[in-house]
């Protein structure tokens, strides 16, 4: 599988740090202004946002500008969008119009049309552009990717992915989320193209409802064991629940015909502590934002690198097929057959 | 799901140690001979194998006597069964009608016609009875059963089980083993069934020629990747491949609504060795006798005990339960689809 | 020994963020200027440095502005004095004067006297002074302390340091820093003293050229072996290289009545790679600016709150005590026997 | 530092298994007894007790004869010493004389001047002879003198011994044993001069009275921290206690120029339990018999082999030199100095 992160526009900007305009002044917009802080190159120039009071605040506190989409997009040489996904397609081709490099909280949009949309805008413009698989950026799944592409495990056979979030989302959130496998899975998915030597060609779905009644009144399942297979009958095994007690459980395992590579939680801590109950270690991160806060800096970091060379296109690809799976996940579950991806 | 290991005969027996007639001196026999010494209330009294050299040997070094099926029958508390497959029916019916407590190596028989046979001598005659799955006594898994049980993870939602030879087995093997999975995965199918917190219901299977040519042309596949599923939807993820480099992959996870229960790989030494390269830790154990060594002199401990109290009868349905889901597992791999366990 | 974290002077401060001048633009000014970025309630706006370039760059990264020690002294709540050492005292008294609240990189001074001058004036002004003693903020070390605290071990009986550089310093470096004992092992020495449960009373060295002869024709010892002792008895040993090849390797455990407690070394990623060999992990951190930066980032997060609160005075005995420490060492290590600390 | 185990004298026996009289029918004879079940190439084939019930209990549970000394002498071609110690020299003399190989618990004797003579006695006669210095043959810590002697560190520059017993032995053992250093740390100054690349030359002790105070009024200390050194500086820091509520706290590190190597403890199992309260593991093993099981049957293996090359020679020095460090040890204790050892 040729890893869409090598593919290139070739734009180049002079030298100097990436000025961005960032689009969206919440939780995850305040994460990216405060990385735009500390990574090597970035310099966070204009806030945007209809909520002027969050903009205002999140630019003061970095030394930025507050104003309209038109001022930030003509003094900036960036766009990062974290702004509601409804408004990305827009954003998208306003900044591809101005020139403008992009990143872009994934999804482009639900609607593929829309996104195809979007991504020829930027594909006419050939500007950089990048859609934040922020997994594949987290130090711990990276050393295996690279690891597995060194060599170190020989052949790839068998990719296992446990995904479990630490608690299920707002029921309101679930009805309107697509389901587990569009929703939450579908990161999985990812990954598992990541890691696999070839894309998947079926998918087997299991699923029930363990975790939540209102869950499964919503129509949607809980808990989740998924079978990839690629036409050469590479594996790949995908565990899913919308409730893991102990937090945040996110592990990758890579097994081959020379080794077999893993990545395990990280903990909080280093801690160990020893008693007449045995030893005990610290917990796991509670939930995305600490666990892929160092993934959300490497992001930010790999775009303004590629912004720097002009190159950079990845992302938008990767995004279409791993709902292609997802919606092949979605039959299987119903025939409770194989199902072949489209 | 009801433990088979909590059933039981009456029989009540003197006191002193159990003597046994070890049937079968090779291998596996001079493991359990070895065991005999070294567990409490066992006594090795007779070796009774056609290769009269290993007989002697192996009676010489634990101060037994050799003999025929009869005299050791006439002479001794408990029989071990560790001769090849086809006598085991008949080593069993004869001690049955000798009123001797039976430890019959797995399986009974390969024809389950034959193997009833068997168990209704063995239910006619009230003797204890044990089939050695000696996975049970694994003390890693039995520590992970044991908290489940104790209610540490709340409700079971999923297991996984990870299960991986460090090589292939002869070619000449594999055409007679009845394929992966009545040959390897059998034992995960138990273990599965142990785990659970019912009996699965369906499975579906995904299967793969990645390791061998050889075994391809025999028929058979080298990589299998299976997903069970109970009647209340809780659900079990099955990876096997016939060849890890690394060795003897065996672990096992519980996770539920309160936690997650593992029992990893043991190593061979605690060793850690660090330098610029990072920290390197110990091998795993090569095989089954290395890693289950523990667990062989465990079930011996079980069984010995189950003798004294008369109070053991185990194993005889989990053998035909786990074949059942093998040859369901076949057929999922047929037809692409999940398969109801009949 | 009573913590000197929780001393505390009464000022209250306005609402708002913690406005800085920050002394010094070089490496460790640069990390604090990143940490005020996302450290919440801290605010960069002013950049002093005589090196007016490093001043311009680090201040337009961070949307503040540059200017003259007493410009910055007149526009913010708070120093943070990263300059040279021997510019920390009048800085200190400057800062002391305009009543702002002091963060100080240590040592306040090579020269007691002359600290427990600018610690004279900061008492007189009675603002909120903080010396930082970074490893008190690593979050393992800290989970340990609290653990301790917590009384998870009980009476505390032995505390172990481990502390190892990767590599030793520039020779030129090692002539002026006044030996292994009051550059390197003072932090062990604050370590310790933050663990105990009251203050050492003696202490025997060992010492040894194993490293480099430089550092032997310079004077000093490049291997050491500390054991402290407290009144009560309770021991203390430290372990420091000035050369670890595997990375900055910095551990402590602490042993006591109910049981034991050890922070362990951070590795890079969570990455695991078993082959024949056999199970392979990440490397260590490489120094102190990767394997402390989370605890910089808590120790500004620390000293915030205690502005804002107005309640902090913390560091200014610690580092005098840890020098009667290292200078108690040197003289065990001519003499041969246990020393009193005077 | 030359290795004792690599000593041999040049006796030649007859191929076939080593038959042992076993001198000693209690719980380490009953270790030692069952280990010679499954040590290739041993036999038992007498016990020799004054308590007649148990030398019978343990003769028939492994086929061996129970005779009195001298039939046992004249019937096998090694004794194992497993009785009490005032009866060690005797037997060793005995054995001697007889010309058969010896295998004696340590110590040889509490008074040098007696062990000097059985050794006399040892070496006038040639015979194969070993005194049980078990932890050597813990896999573990063999596992890091291999790699320390492969090179994998470089040159070795600091031993690090952790040493803690789960409980305290009762009152009455504790005022005869000759204090902490001669009966429980002298374990541990093997283990340092068996790891050091050479002998030490001098030790300075700290101890103290933390435990138990019937141990204070007994004139012994119940923890300590001591340090070693070579004669070109290496260090070696041991730190003992006598109650380790966790369990048996048996811990080695070697660290050197290339590189560090540790054996930490083992776990009773590889149980991993993830909950809200973090991830907990298994307790360690209680005390020796768990801990070193091992260690006894490879130290037995290790025998038997060189019983069978007649090139055994091994430990008599061993002894009386930790015995000597652990003079030294005291003394300095009072002194409060640096002591040479003589």
């Amino acid at each position: 599988m040729k890893s869409a992160f090598r593919e290139a526009s070739v734009l180049r900007y002079a030298p100097g740090p990436v000025k961005f305009a960032l689009f969206g002044a919440g939780r995850i917009g305040a994460v990216h202004a405060a990385n735009m802080a500390v990574v090597q190159g970035a310099q966070l120039a204009y806030v945007v946002d209809v909520n002027r009071a969050a903009a205002d605040a999140l630019a003061a506190r970095h030394g930025a500008k507050v104003g309209s989409r038109e001022e930030a997009l003509a003094a900036v040489d960036a766009v990062l969008i974290a702004s509601a996904t409804s408004t990305h397609v827009d954003l998208i081709c306003a900044a591809a119009e101005a020139k403008r490099a992009i990143f872009c909280e994934k999804p482009i949009d639900l609607d593929l049309a829309k996104a195809d949309r979007a991504i020829a805008a930027v594909k006419q413009a050939g500007v950089p552009f990048f859609v934040g698989f922020n997994r594949r950026f987290d130090p711990n799944f990276a050393a295996v990717k690279a690891a597995a592409e060194a060599g170190k495990v020989g052949a790839i056979e068998t990719v296992t992915i446990t995904s479990r979030d630490p608690a299920p989302p707002p029921i309101e959130y679930v009805k309107v989320s697509g389901g587990i496998f569009r929703d939450m899975m579908i990161h999985d998915f990812d990954m598992a193209r990541w890691l696999l030597p070839e894309e998947p060609v079926s998918v087997f779905a299991a699923g029930s409802n363990l975790v939540s009644e209102e869950i499964a009144k919503a129509g949607d399942i809980d808990t989740a064991c998924v079978v990839l297979e690629t036409a050469n009958g590479v594996l790949c095994q995908i565990s899913n629940s919308r409730r893991a007690v102990y937090g945040y459980d996110q592990r990758i395992e890579v097994f081959g015909s020379k080794g077999m590579l893993r990545a395990e939680n990280p903990l909080e801590t280093t801690l160990g502590y020893a008693n007449e109950q045995g030893v005990a270690a610290a917990k796991l991160p509670y939930f995305f934002l600490e666990r892929y806060s160092e993934a959300y800096r490497r992001e930010l970091a790999f775009f303004v690198k590629g912004v720097e060379s002009g190159a950079v296109f990845a992302g938008a690809e990767d995004g279409r097929r791993a709902l292609l799976l997802a919606e092949a996940a979605l039959r299987s579950l119903a025939s409770g057959k194989r199902e072949k991806i489209t």
